[in-house]
């Protein structure tokens, strides 16, 4: 696994009161299926409906065991997802969404650390990723 | 505010338990006073005490209100601190630990956007930080 970080997804109760307070503090993002996404350096930063995003992650979606929060890592192809998917499950984490095509044409899995953490590790043919691993968002 | 994001940091039970988990899957990370910092592209990723973390963010550690996770966005000068964290209280941000000079002699303060989510704008005058934002951490 890279050592590298694709995209911190955040969720949200209020998806146009979060749009509108990351808009005050300067940040321009797009919107795209009710969630929004903001290029920030060579990674993005996303807001999604907490709700939604706990689902996807294959987790509890209120009380413990749900951050409310979750990183992905985005890579190059599905073998490379269910290795690191694999990899994960033999050091201790827990697979709440076993690697499996996705709605966008992609292919992805999740996963917990030994501290709850999701991690996403998805190919997802609509985003660039750069030989150095930074990503950079598509014009929706 | 920049729109880029320098750190972000997992609040966790058990340090090595943690670290170890990481390095199975292949990172490499440099621990500090109980911390672990792993350089991830043009950002780092770190582990903490998740109790510390909470406390360092003036939040409650349990139940709902904390993530468990905070993002932080290194910046150049306190002036810039104290400008984004007021910019971010106008727009609806709970200030959860005023900006103040640090114990590892920075400057630093802790907002919560709408939903709860963390984050600390930081001076820290111990990390490089690019022109293009992106954070290099040192040789501990």
């Amino acid at each position: 696994m890279e050592q590298r970080i694709s995209l911190i997804t955040l969720g949200v109760d209020d998806l146009p009161r979060a749009r509108a307070f990351y808009a005050a503090l300067g940040w321009h993002g797009q919107e795209a299926e009710e969630t929004v996404f903001f290029q920030a350096g060579g990674m993005a930063l996303v807001l999604w409906s907490r709700r939604r995003l706990a689902d996807d992650s294959g987790v509890p979606g209120t009380g413990e065991g749900f951050d409310g929060v979750t990183l992905a890592q985005n890579v190059r192809s599905a073998a490379e997802v269910d290795e690191i998917v694999e990899q994960a499950r033999a050091a201790g984490a827990t697979v709440t969404r076993p690697p499996a095509t996705t709605f966008y044409g992609g292919y992805a899995g999740v996963f917990l650390d030994p501290d709850g953490h999701a991690w996403e590790i998805a190919v997802n043919p609509g985003f660039t990723l750069a030989d150095d691993g930074t990503l950079t968002l598509p014009e929706f």
